[in-house]
């Protein structure tokens, strides 16, 4: 397949096409011929097929020119396959087995064929049907905490971390989408824009909001000029493939230097996103339980992020930033240690001001989530919809003023509560 | 020319070596037979030659690679004469007339042939005398709010100034250069650092103090991370020629993207420094009208800085950040006014920041400067330096809670006098 024209598979050619890969055969078994190939993908941008055969399975994912979604009217470059690999392996570099294996790139294919994970179902769905994972808080904190401090100057060369700068830098049009999807289009009434009817009077009130748009735009300030480490760049619950034992991270094709703020605020609003819709899920049964678990795992997944972070901060700071011959090697631990309280409360301060920007962008934007999307009668989703719209305003604009997370569990059951 | 290895140039060998580039030979006119060449570089790094004729004169620079001050032991490379030559296409684009005209490019020699700048000298070199110049404060004002906000995602295609971020970043080890000798030797007793014996006392107070060992570090942190516009990345008042009518700034070799503040911060920093030096140049008179002089320049600077770049701001701002369609557009043109003023706060918090660590760089750390060592009396020089040292940890230190210039102004007078 090297060196030939990009050409999209479909479940008939995938075979032919994939047979003579030495990764896939092994991994699948048997011929082409007996393969069994379904297309699976629900996503808005890919092509995402499952191969089975006598031996295994496997994934095959390839980028298609354009949006999925709208169609060929919204060009995007293959060249994103090629971003998604290279944050996948780096990712398995620095946070081993949370990844899916990776047995194949073509970068001409704009394709990557990697490790099925069975019985594994996206997060987000597992959250809407209620179901309580254990190991989510303990294993996404680690994967952030892991990836986002051994991909910066705390950790790495600096040339080294240059060099994947300049790589990602190239990564604009999944930037751009997200600096447009995200950070702009909520806050006026931009074209691809859609909310449910109800919220009219809330969208209004949001878009009027001076202080809101002023903090909305500092925050995409920060997004594109805060090159501080290799990001996610879409951590949100959609990104997640979880079992009750096992947790596993994909899809990082917006993966970019940016803040490490970013990645923990998305994946934290999407949480607070699945506990004010599940007010829209009550129809058989209460979902109080539901709602204090999230509470919990919020709270867990950034306790356990700041404690991995910590530990990482003691045992593997060697790069550039806050040497140790200025503090430890003088005698002054403590001096490291205030220095990482003020890295710490860089990010949770910037954290709040992601999450409450990317909870608007998910019920005003273009994408909407399937938590707040799966509630039918209207009147009630715009219930739940415009609890989390003030929710995500109230810590976006006071993200300098808010000490803890005790503050924002009962500020978010007043207004699920209709405050 | 092109194509060979790279040779430096020597008085003897330049005439025959660059008489057939078109450009050269007509700015300086007749045979290379008939030029006057000199070696002029005083710098640490580079070859600089005025090459005189019957027409004209041009300079040659030409990088080594290694630093000159030091010799091959310190390798340094030569794509520097790149990142030079493209500093300064940019920034004569985004700033017209204020850097010199480039006349000639040789990747491969390191080699750029600019406009012969005369009768300017070095600014730093006119401070020392006790010259005012006139136009210092409104040029190097209107150079920094144009080159950059210009240079940002506040006024360029996104894409473009990706690009740009992505060429820039492989200039790493003149960055390395600032990493280290600004922002971290001078913290310890790293091997190269040296100070005025009696500044003793003082250094041992700097390096056991653990808010500024903390503070440089988050400086440090931002330098490396926030990649928000193209720097100059030295603007020191080493780097600007001047006359009466006249101000130009040359050696963007450090150039890269970093933050805004960073060279606002490094000029007036060395403003601060010229005002310390004055007490150590009283031989021959009182320099009262030179500190006074300064501290009009520094305000001024700041004040036209300000100006432009809210200029700029309603005028030009049509890049990613801050964009129209959520404040003019929807009739809030005070929503970009208070953007503005956010925006102008950061720049002028993290200026202070670097301003105090780069006046501990210049009295601790390996670069001094001509200001404070052309005082020979080393005990009149340790008590200037101190008081400059004291000011730089207390404008560091105290950054986000001094609000203006005044209050500055009399610290610094009254650290001057022994505070």
């Amino acid at each position: 397949m090297h060196g030939s024209a990009f050409q999209p598979l479909t479940v008939e050619t995938l075979p032919e096409r994939l047979v003579r890969v030495t990764a896939v055969a092994e991994h699948v078994g048997g011929t082409g011929s007996s393969w069994r190939v379904r297309e699976v993908g629900d996503g808005n941008l890919n092509l995402v097929f499952i191969v089975e055969g006598d031996r295994g399975a496997v994934v095959v994912k390839q980028a298609l020119p354009y949006v999925r979604l709208v169609g060929d009217s919204w060009p995007l470059p293959l060249k994103r396959s090629f971003f998604e690999y290279h944050a996948l392996t780096r990712q398995e570099k620095r946070a081993p087995g949370q990844v899916p294996a990776i047995y194949h790139f073509d970068e001409q294919q704009a394709l990557i064929v990697m490790e099925y994970l069975s019985p594994h179902i996206i997060l987000r769905r597992a959250l809407i049907q209620g179901r309580q994972l254990p190991r989510i808080a303990e294993d996404l904190g680690l994967f952030m905490a892991r990836t986002l401090f051994r991909g910066s100057d705390l950790h790495m060369e600096t040339r080294d971390r240059k060099a994947d700068l300049a790589l990602f830098a190239e990564n604009v049009e999944l930037c751009d989408i997200t600096e447009n999807l995200v950070f702009t289009d909520p806050y006026f009434s931009a074209p691809m824009n859609r909310h449910t009817p109800e919220l009219g009077p809330v969208v209004a009130e949001l878009r009027a909001d001076r202080d809101l748009k002023v903090e909305a735009q500092k925050l995409k300030h920060l997004f594109a000029a805060k090159a501080e480490t290799l990001v996610h760049g879409d951590l949100h619950t959609g990104s997640v493939m979880v079992t009750e034992s096992d947790t596993r991270i994909i899809d990082p094709e917006f993966a970019f230097y940016g803040p490490m703020a970013f990645d923990v605020g998305m994946l934290l609003s999407n949480y607070w996103m699945a506990f004010f819709s599940q007010r829209g899920h009550e129809a058989e049964g209460s979902r109080e339980d539901m709602r204090a678990y999230l509470v919990r795992v919020i709270e867990e997944t950034w306790a356990i992020f700041r404690e991995e972070f910590a530990r990482l901060w003691r045992t593997e700071r060697r790069g550039m930033l806050y040497h140790r011959s200025l503090y430890e090697d003088q005698g002054d631990a403590l001096g490291a240690e205030q220095a990482l309280n003020h890295v710490i409360h860089d990010i949770w301060t910037d954290m709040l001001g992601f999450a409450g920007i990317e909870i608007h962008r998910r019920i005003l934007g273009l994408a909407h989530n399937a938590d707040f999307e799966s509630i039918e009668d209207t009147k009630l989703r715009a219930s739940c919809e415009a609890a989390a719209l003030r929710f995500g305003r109230h810590i976006a604009v006071n993200r300098k003023h808010i000490s803890s997370l005790a503050e924002l569990d009962r500020l978010a059951k007043s207004l699920d509560q209709g405050l």
